[in-house]
């Protein structure tokens, strides 16, 4: 079966946290030594999302203060109102972000440049560990 | 070929009616017993999308909200002044959620945890029969 | 291997410049001769995106506008006051939109209906030479 699946398990710290992931999704690659495929990388969870942004100080700030626009952590949501935990903003991220992003893998190497990292964000209020699913079809 | 290909036409009523079609794609999934790979969700058409989120009516009521701060139902858009058909924010929303997404299957279970579902959304100003294909590698 | 590779190199104007790609996508599928599948398609470096939209002059003019409010081409960003690029909100927009889109390929057609289109959109400030990537797993 031309499916490769491995877990990663990541510990975060909520509140829209940001981890670089990418050495973790290159290790599972280069053990399997597959050359050319796809790689998807999908996280668990209804208040967590994959992405890919350039990791560096200035935009692991921008990125958070855009989303306070778009779904603000003080906001009123009906989520809250019912479930009272406070993260209805974090579902809204969520679902913008998506569960999941698709990564190209050509000679043995992700393309996506060097200037850019796949990344976990946990829109969650609170630390949890998150289970990351690492798959190459090839 | 190791990509099995189904299709599902859903009855939606527009205006970014969320339709839970997580059973539906379990099915699919279930009658071709296929325990690892990916699953991949479609929808066919510019106006509508397929989204991760837990389904339940305060998130139902949430999401709709915020989408309209993002692009306005009741907006101006170039798009309607030149076909007239009051749609512009449909593209719009449409084109930020993307048609399709990607989900882990492992051990025969999609890996979205047990608070999410995979949803149909359409952003269109009128029902729709909806053609969404769900395909699976493996 | 059931994984086919190929390259464009698409020159942009920048400024969230949209190219649609979709006969270039679909050259690559005839060739190939693949009547059902995944199409990847994938861009690399963070300030450009993948999308699925409807090709026509409105939505070319409603959708950046759309992106001006959520990240303003003239905001002020913590990753342009270190690397005084100017493209802090270019790298949000291709944040959000992501660098991939995914599409079924069934009966030798792209399932994405007669008025979408397959988008190249550049978020930087400058033109580029874009480097896109088109995979088909079949």
């Amino acid at each position: 079966m031309p499916v490769k699946t491995e877990f990663l398990h990541v510990k975060t710290c909520g509140n829209t946290d940001m981890i670089d992931i990418t050495s973790s999704v290159e290790t599972v690659i280069y053990k399997q030594q597959i050359k050319e495929g796809v790689v998807v990388v999908s996280v668990e969870g209804s208040t967590a999302s994959i992405m890919n942004i350039e990791y560096e100080l200035g935009l692991l700030d921008d990125f958070p203060q855009m989303l306070e626009k778009l779904a603000p952590s003080d906001g009123f949501y009906k989520h809250d109102e019912k479930w009272h935990d406070g993260n209805g903003h974090a579902h809204l991220r969520a679902s913008m972000l998506g569960n999941s992003k698709t990564f190209a893998l050509y000679n043995g190497e992700i393309q996506i440049g060097t200037w850019q990292q796949i990344v976990l964000v946990d829109f969650d209020n609170k630390p949890r560990v998150r289970k990351v699913i690492v798959q190459i079809l090839y």
